[in-house]
C-alpha cells in the first residue's frame, strides 16, 4: 500500500539540459563566447556524478550541489579555455540549475498525485534549489526531503531511506519515481517501490532511457499516465 | 531585506490547547476517563520543555519529537492512574499532536505572505507532524525546517541558523514568527529579524503572552496582520 511518492527531480520532472542549454547560451553569448550551448551542459553534468562519489566516499565533507555544481562549473570554464568569467557571472551562472524547466506532465501530475499521496523531491539538489525549481515550475510538495536532510548523496541508500522514515512510512509503503534505472535499482535495494518514467530526450534527442534496464513496479511515459495508473 | 518567514507552530500558528483536550477527550472519554481536558493538554505539554532540554544537553540522542511526545505521554497517564489505555490506544492518542487545528488567520495569512516570501515552519515538531498540520489546515509552505532537519532542538541557535541556510539566506533575510519572546530571543541571538504573534489565549483563556517581553523587529496580532505591515 503506497501512501507517498518521492521523485528524482534532475531529467525526471525538469529537463536540464535544454534548460542549462538556454542559461548558458543568453549569459555567455553577450560576453563572446560561442559553443555548442547542449555539449556545455552536456560537460557540465558529466562532473556531476565523479563530484557526488568524493563524498559518498568520504573523500571531502557533504556539501549542498550548488557547492559542486560550482567547483565542476570552474573546471569546464577552464576546459574550454574561457576563464575570463568574472565571479559575479559565475555565480548566477551557477545558479542556472535553480532556473530549470520541468517536463510539461509534471505540474498537473503533482496536482494529481496529491489528492492520494505525500509527495517529496528524493534529489540530490539541495533544498533551495528543490524551493526555486518547485515555485518556477508549480510544484506542489508536502515536504522537501532527498540528499540535504540524509547529509548524504545517492545512490547511498539512507537518502531513500530517510525519505520515507521523515514521512513515517515504511520503505515499501514510499514509491520512488525515477527516468534512470541506476537510481530506481539503489531505491529497490533500500526497499521502496520503484515507477520508472521515460525521458526518452533527457540527454538530447532520443537519448535517453526509453525502457528501464532493472525490474520495477510500474514504468510509465509521464507523470500524469503515473497518477492513472497507481 | 527580509526574504523568507520561518514560524513556530504550536501555539503561533495552531491552537494545541484546545485541539489536544478535544482529541484527548473523544479519545478516552469512551473509555471511562473522565478529567479537566484542558489541564490534561497543560500537563502533556508542561513535560514538552525537559523532554527536549535532555537532547539539548546530550543526555539522549536527538529524536523526533512524536517519539518525547510519546515518552512524555506514558509519564502523564501514569500520573492520572489511568495506566490501563491500551498501546493502539497510546499510539493514536499520541498522534493528535498532527492534528491540531490552526488559529483561522493562519491560511490565510500564508497565503497572502507567500506572494512575496519563502516560508517555511522552523518548529520542535517532526517533518511529519508538520506535513500532516499542513494538509489539515491548508498552509502553503515551501519547505519543512526547524529541528528534525537541523537535528538539534530550539532554542540552540543551529535550529534559526539552518533554516536560514537551507533558503540560502543570511540571518538577517530571514524572519522568525513566534508567539513566544524565549523563541524569538534566541532567534535573535542568532541574526535572525524577528516578528511577535499575541496569542492571548494560547494557554487557556487570557493565558497567552499579549506583548512580547523582549525586543522584537514587529508585534502583531495576526499572520494576516503581518502579511499587511512587512
Amino acid at each position: 500500500m503506497i501512501k507517498a511518492c518521492v521523485f528524482d527531480v534532475f531529467g525526471t520532472l525538469v529537463d536540464w539540459r535544454a534548460s542549462i542549454a538556454r542559461e548558458a547560451e543568453s549569459i555567455l553569448l553577450p560576453l563572446g563566447v560561442s559553443l555548442h550551448w547542449g555539449e556545455f551542459a552536456d560537460a557540465w553534468r558529466q562532473q556531476y556524478q565523479p563530484a557526488m562519489a568524493e563524498v559518498s566516499a568520504g573523500r571531502i565533507p557533504f556539501s549542498k550541489l550548488d557547492v559542486l555544481h560550482r567547483r565542476n562549473l570552474d573546471v569546464i570554464l577552464k576546459d574550454y579555455g574561457i576563464d575570463h568569467i568574472d565571479e559575479a557571472t559565475r555565480r548566477h551562472l551557477n545558479l542556472a540549475w535553480h532556473r530549470l524547466d520541468a517536463w510539461p506532465d509534471v505540474a498537473p501530475g503533482l496536482q494529481a498525485l496529491k489528492h492520494k499521496y505525500l509527495l517529496a523531491p528524493c534529489s540530490n539538489g539541495n533544498i533551495s534549489l528543490m524551493v526555486d525549481l518547485a515555485r518556477r515550475n508549480g510544484l506542489v510538495w508536502d515536504a522537501i526531503l532527498g540528499a540535504e536532510v540524509a547529509r548524504e548523496y545517492k545512490p547511498m541508500p539512507v537518502v531513500y531511506l530517510s525519505a520515507a522514515a521523515a514521512f513515517d512510512l515504511a520503505p515499501e509503503e514510499t514509491l520512488m519515481v525515477a527516468a534512470h534505472s541506476s537510481d530506481l535499482a539503489a531505491a529497490a535495494v533500500a526497499g521502496l517501490r520503484t515507477a520508472f518514467v521515460a525521458r526518452p530526450d533527457e540527454k538530447g534527442p532520443g537519448l535517453g532511457e526509453v525502457t528501464p534496464s532493472t525490474r520495477v513496479d510500474y514504468s510509465v511515459r509521464s507523470i500524469l499516465e503515473l497518477a492513472e495508473i497507481i
